[in-house]
């Protein structure tokens, strides 16, 4: 049995993940691509032999679509969430679930109305060999329970300008879920302090942002996020346990030595680094559409307590201040 | 369009193989099985929903088969491949090719008989990340030309008595024909020397195993072999070129601190560290197949050689002396 | 030429100073010692051939002592400092120069009131190797300034108990000192926060601790203090630049493979790490004194500062809230 | 008490040294020094306060001197060694004891006659950390019985230009003394093996030379000399033991990321590595003078050893053939 999957949005990420279905997910295939760009999904539907379809309402509600792809700019990721949910087609949705924090909370509360979960978020690093291999660590046969996590998360350089609010929502969104699904924890509070940066930093901007939240049973944890590192492309997270230490880095298996330097490239971007954890992902979720298993990555839910928890930091950045990361109760669908 | 692939064994490696087809690899199913132990094949038939067939011949045969995977005992290897090309269906068949090298050489002229190429070898290193990584290093913007190759390939435990002959045939060809591809060369000698062996060892044989290879070229490679070291699984494979140095290790993410130790686990064995090769080697297989594509493995060639030249290294065990590897000239067919 | 030297306090860092001075480094020699516990100086004098001495002010005035190291219990630091002082003595004191904060500024006024700088405080960590490597790298052929400095202190075990203040004033001014060398700069602010603990901390005290501080030109420090980690002695000190990444561990030379782990052992205690940095302070001191050169290492200034923001951050660690670093003028001698 | 040495040759490494025991050893001053550049000599003797001597044998014999060592070119170590001997005054002599082996044998038999030891060889890596950890690792609660040894030993380039039979009398020698030293073993023959050479190697030169020897208890040692490598300098030292595994790497303290490399640099020659080395043997050789201890370095007849076998070597090299290591009886003043 094959899941027949619809591509919405055909930029760099759908364009990946349309041809990892393609090519590298068992039990997939591509069947329909919509970008709002004809010409390009046009190109990517005669590579891969899909239809290239005139809206994403149209690909949503096509018989020839099992399962649904959400690839597109984030500010369309909630409006076409809720199609997908209005058409009963699970569906992958590509971070943020939406901009706004509003939005998010409106897919929640649709997905909890029909009372079946059909979204799952794409944060993929909780398909990552490395993230995975560090939580293994955690327990009393290991390095015990987390107590201070701190990541770092540097680009080499922001595609499109900097802005500071921007790194949190849409870069260190990253950290703010993967340490959610590290402590198996929720948050209390966010407080971004801002200080020295980059040489490449515009005037009224701040880079690296260092971001510190802790968990409601007290764990601390810690964000680098510097966009405009111009090191290359590089994540690493360092748990303190109560029983050891786990520390992640890049996982390359070559080290080389010339020219006076012994060490490794780093990767100019983050696909260099999370290639494996795209694909990962994508087999998690067709598997699970066949076995009809749960949903193995983020819930919509997970969505929304990112985009709102982003917000928070956002606030704090303005302000200097802590500012309380306030859940409301979790719906029975997600627990 | 899917691959049907029928696998002959059901052992640990063609179980994994099946498992990896059915859940794992894109345009494969698995269709049948067969294994002499036919309550093993049943089970794993129900499992995967193929069917299990009553021979190999019967498998081979079946129109519900497009490909064959070859996973049985070293001995039935050659056998197999041989009834596979009388049937013309594309064959990936598990090292050796056959432990008797003249029973590998039958199988490379019953395919230059056949006129196209059908089987590809299960050299799955060729497909490893660690060791596709170490060969991007080579070239004049690297580390230049390999002058001196230094490998060690530690099992933790011989799980059937250990036999030295059977330490070069069975595991250190993965050396000797990683060693051949990472090159690009051929074998002009080797030479295999023993010395102290570890505590484990019985009386007459010899573990580590030291062998030394040099290419026409000029290449020195060099093989540390010890399939008792106790320490768990760990391949290595050091790099001295003309312009810097390139050293493969194990690409662990994840480094711990505790009780006064600072690391990462080894695993116990090789899964531990080849699993993704496994898979990619299918993933390639398939994918060649579904394209029409070249077939992206070793051949029957290389197997053949492989084979050889593991049998002039137990020549060498044997007498201590130097013996010379003398290919037949390469047929066409593998140019 | 040869200072002779009187060591105060023979406890282990005063044997283990004594004998580096009599046996490691040049131009010096022990003629005198003196600790309250007679019979280990009386033991520690036979065994170098230096004079046990009946009391500190004895050993200070002694004719046979050019210079004098201070490393006696906390608490007598300042007193028996103001004595060299009025000695007129060149002296190296053990790291703090007070417990008492008051106490450390009456030093600083003694010696700003004679008018030349006598006392080299023993912060032996801006001697050690892996701290220099790691300053070296800052400026604008390396990392570029320092923007984010992450350090971890981790102990095995406190040996006297677990008190969270004097994990701060005794442990944790060891990252405030070297933190301010590293960065050229003064702290602004304080905030210690605290949460969830390691299973040996007791009720009513904290560990680790999360230290934070941010300078007056911006660059945020944070301190892992972890004096129970039960890991080993591990300090590691991470910097982010404006142009790179500087990171620094334990600089062992050694990995080994066995029993199903790779890596290298952490030592029990802080010896085992700092060694040859309390070795290179002694040199260094004694070099400075034969040559007539400028103390190379903390001045009581620094001493006092360390001592002062310790006491910050422990009001911090009381209250939760952020502590500002308000320093008096530094005193010309200090410039 | 005071060692007062003489030091003859006042090139790179003997000013190293004598600035090292002016500045750096306890116990040491330096009073004589000579070298055939007469300008030089006195150059250094006014940077340390000791006097130029006419001629070696005038330092030698000179009642300022206790000890002397010995630093000039390669071909009059023997030569004045003897003369050392003569005088009855302890020396450090830097390695080779001598390019010719006959005259090696000349001094160890002038100092089996004299009936004490007085001449310790200059091969620092016994006294290098890196080199005392990995051996501290061998044994029953480590890593076993040392079964193989794997060296690389990579110059960045050749200063006087590249001669293989120097490469292993001049720099391989320091593999040939430590791997006997790592062993407690004797070597029972040697090979080199050409191959392919590096684009800096001259026509009729091999670069790098693949050395392997066995000890007479099986042990097998194997060396890469890469005198033209290009990458800097870098001693590398992998030992398989019965019962683990064990890496000498480089021991730096800090790794950078910057511009899409992550690693550390290496150093342009030998000093950046063994720098602390050099001072460590001239620490132990003092102590000894001081304490009437046993002399803690490679005595003459590991010079006589180190300097036969390299020849033994250079020897391989030009027939390519194995080439027995045939020891003469070890007199009884050494054992």
């Amino acid at each position: 049995m094959t899941i027949r999957v619809g591509v919405i949005g055909t930029g760099n990420i759908g364009t990946s993940h349309a041809r990892d279905l393609a090519a590298r997910v068992a039990g997939a295939s591509v069947t329909a691509l919509y970008d709002f760009d004809t010409g390009r999904a046009a190109e990517l539907a005669a590579e891969l032999g899909a239809a290239a379809m005139p809206g994403y309402q149209e690909l949503i509600s096509s018989p020839d679509v099992d399962a649904v792809l959400i690839a597109s700019p984030d500010q369309f990721h909630a409006e076409q969430a809720l199609a997908c949910l209005a058409a009963g087609k699970p569906t992958m949705c590509e971070k943020p679930l939406a901009p706004v924090e509003e939005d998010a909370r409106a897919v929640v509360e649709a997905e909890v109305a029909l009372g079946r979960r059909l979204i799952m978020m794409g944060f993929m690093r909780r398909f990552d060999p490395g993230y995975l291999e560090l939580k293994e660590q955690f327990g009393p046969d290991g390095i015990g329970d987390p107590l201070i996590v701190r990541n770092a998360h540097r680009n080499e350089i922001a595609p499109y300008g900097l802005d500071s609010a921007l790194s949190i929502t849409n870069a260190a969104i990253h950290e703010i879920d993967i340490n959610r699904w590290l402590t198996d924890d929720e948050y209390a509070w966010v407080q971004v302090i801002t200080g020295r940066s980059g040489p490449l930093t515009p005037e009224g901007q701040h880079d690296p942002l260092f971001l510190l939240l802790q968990t409601t049973r007290g764990t601390i944890v810690e964000v680098e996020m510097f966009v405009q590192s111009q090191i290359g492309y590089e994540v690493t997270c360092d748990v303190t346990g109560g029983l050891g230490i786990a520390n992640m880095t890049d996982g390359r298996y070559v080290s080389t030595a010339a020219a006076r330097r012994r060490g490794h490239s780093l990767p100019p971007q983050w696909l260099g680094r999370f290639r494996d954890a795209y694909r990962l992902q994508l087999q998690g979720w067709i598997g699970s559409l066949l076995s009809g298993g749960d949903l193995p990555g983020a819930s919509a839910w997970d969505g929304y307590v990112g985009a709102m928890t982003a917000n928070r930091a956002v606030e704090s950045l303005r302000t200097g201040e802590r500012v309380p990361v306030v859940l409301p109760d979790r719906p029975a669908l997600y627990s």
